[in-house]
């Protein structure tokens, strides 16, 4: 067994110690902001090793990307400052009197705490549905959903029962968001131009995908006139846009929608989210869904020396509603939050968090997407390569922009994924499985 | 419930049926050898929906490149051809009187059968050394093995027990064959070059490398000379080769070899193989690893119709030996196999399977490796280089090779690997696991 570490550390003089939960947007964002200053010492701790370009996580599940393109070590890309300190492990508590974390590795003292947890999926308190209808929001996620989306076709091509493939060859997306619609616009894409070639007993024209949605119309974000027009994109994808329509159960073989039923051997999850529950523990003010409610400075009612960041924040924006879970929220929220920390060592009064808006936007498929920028609307084409250079563009670290750059353009003008690769979680031959023969 | 489907069609007339199972080097090659002639309908049948460039899988296990740079799925690299059907299935049994072969998907009938099984790890009758010692054959071990090397990485940053933090940082390849060598030198150069800067509790360059083989030098298959200039340049990355120990047991913690034992958190097995299970049940001749014992012109005796290659076939040859189980052989006899199909289907005699000996090399880390072409021997730089150009020209239809190459060059000048992500098996958030918090 591993001993417990203990890391509360004697602060050196004029040194302040800042501890970092969690390397997304917000939390990688804030580390970087106070990395080489010799005035403060960080830790970051994640439970997973890698900082996420979350925006692109959706090509990966639909095979277009490849882990490495979208994700890098959080080791790597902040090891290399003297003053910054990556641990994997797991956030136990937060006791905030005493100012430690309780890990999994032992304890930690700080003189700052920044919280980016982020979220997850919720499933509205039907935890069981994620076994059906898995959610998107990490490297393994992405990966079970390529393989549930590969091996669907794949199945397909290997049965003669009529009403077992079109079972198959049914995709169900619960949730009209922009992960949604990316998601379904990818496999409609996919399977109308990509796979038809290449498997000889299917037509994957046949294919039918659904975004099922409760509210009155996808995208709720954007205007409905942007709305109306990404839905006539998807329709020309052949998904077909169910809104209004509440998903009432999630089973094995597909989805309820009150007394109506869609048969579906790939259910698919981009509906609710929830903020991770560190909040629940230490007993402060939530919204609906479990975000922390912060002060103008982005700190905790009464805790200045406690900042959230993120997702896991609800920060009231200058239009009086709260910000949304996007990344470049999150990353100005980061950056705010270290520069922040710099200025009370440097005793100067804290600013408030003003957010930049830089706009919002959906990608459908390719010359397919939608961008709002305050009253500036528009898609098509122009509003596509607009995604495309404000993504390569933000698309730091991971790998060299220009790779990821040739990869979409070859993709763009052969049309073919590379990565469609089933890559199975079982790696056991001998006694891994009960199915082991057929797990390779 | 999937009916189970009759693929035994009525040929017709003219049109032979032949099936191959497994797409590896020799399934691969005798199928594209037969796409696109009008006289043949292929089938291929393999359980994994990927061709895999297996000299390089190593490389994955150790992060240098990503899943996609070594495998594409086989679909796509023949699903082109007008007469090839795949399917991602498991072979369960063959009938050579019926001409049929029991699939978990339905029966399939042949007038020419291909088995290219391949061969899977073998622990000498102790399967339960599986659990802590993982083999290298498939992209899920892979994945495996870098999940493991890196998360010792990650817990010995954690730990500050030095007993504890010693056996994380130890690592015991069983086998000193090519991919035993590749691996432990690969691991050296990534402790000694690549992570030394981004851990802060560690040392890196403690990390201890063994390689345990049981016999008396390492790479066997190459002249002592060689092999003891290899053992050498594993040593300068800090390799430690233990030769004439057998492994007497594997657990949680490490090896026992006779009397003396190396406490180690990781190990990984890259020693005994085995052909697939399939030869023992249709009752044919095979030798101590249980391939299969083939004609000159690899058919199975008494079976014409029946051809046998890659690692499941023990072929004799020019030399008066089994020729061993590698890339260059499958990839012949998958081309002879195809071509001798042809030859049958137009009346020629069939001549015997000549392998082209095109020499044997192994690499150990940078303008490191070993060459070996008939009575041409040589090591280092030039080695490696070799070893690369191969590599690069053999690397088809997975990545454009110039992405590779590029990969490549910019880790040569950088020793940055990018690729060093923990990817978790459970993507399950509610439920999935017990340690669930854990496991994102």
């Amino acid at each position: 067994m591993e001993e417990k570490r203990c890391f509360n550390m004697e602060s050196k003089i004029m040194t302040k110690r800042v501890v970092i939960v969690g390397g997304g947007f917000a939390g990688f964002n804030a580390a970087k902001m106070l990395g080489n200053r010799h005035d403060v010492e960080v830790t970051l701790v994640d439970r997973k090793n890698y900082h996420l370009f979350q925006p692109l996580l959706y090509q990966v599940a639909v095979a277009a990307l490849g882990e490495g393109d979208i994700a890098a070590p959080l080791r790597n890309m902040l090891g290399g400052y003297e003053n910054i300190t990556v641990f994997k492990g797991l956030v136990q508590n937060v006791d905030m009197a005493a100012k430690t974390i309780q890990t999994d590795f032992g304890e930690i003292g700080y003189d700052y705490l920044v919280l980016t947890c982020g979220v997850q999926h919720h499933y509205f308190g039907n935890n069981g549905w994620e076994e059906f209808a898995p959610g998107l929001k990490n490297l393994a996620q992405a990966t079970e959903i390529r393989r549930r989306v590969m091996e669907a076709f794949e199945a397909a091509e290997r049965t003669d029962n009529l009403v077992e493939r079109k079972k198959l060859l049914t995709f169900v997306i619960v949730g009209g968001g922009p992960t949604g619609v990316e998601l379904a616009g990818s496999i409609g894409e996919m399977s109308r131009f990509t796979l038809s070639k290449i498997y000889k007993h299917i037509d994957p024209k046949l294919t039918r995908i659904f975004i099922v949605e409760a509210a009155g119309r996808i995208l709720g974000s954007f205007s409905p006139e942007l709305s109306s027009r990404a839905t006539r994109e998807l329709e020309k994808l052949g998904v077909q846009v169910w809104t209004s329509s509440a998903v009432s159960d999630v089973d094995a073989n597909g989805v309820q929608i009150g007394r109506e039923r869609i048969e579906a051997a790939t259910v698919l999850w981009a509906a609710g989210v929830q903020a991770q529950e560190i909040g629940k523990h230490i007993g402060v003010e939530t919204d609906r869904t479990g975000r922390i409610i912060v002060e103008p400075d982005l700190s905790i009612p009464g805790h200045p020396e406690v900042f959230v960041g993120g997702d896991q924040a609800c920060v009231i924006g200058q239009k009086g509603t709260p910000l949304p879970g996007m990344a470049p929220v999150a990353l100005q929220e980061g950056r705010y939050i270290g520069k922040t920390i710099l200025d009370d060592l440097k005793g100067r009064p804290r600013k408030p968090f003003r957010y930049r808006d830089k706009g919002q936007m959906a990608t459908i498929g390719r010359n397919k997407a939608i961008v709002e920028i305050g009253n500036l609307k528009f898609d098509g084409a122009a509003a596509w390569f607009t995604w495309i250079l404000v993504h390569i563009y933000y698309l730091t670290g991971f790998k060299h922009r220009v790779f990821v750059l040739m990869q979409w353009a070859w993709s763009y003008f052969t049309l073919a994924h590379g990565a469609r690769l089933i890559v199975n979680k079982e790696w056991r031959f001998y006694g891994g499985s009960k199915q082991k023969g057929n797990e390779e």
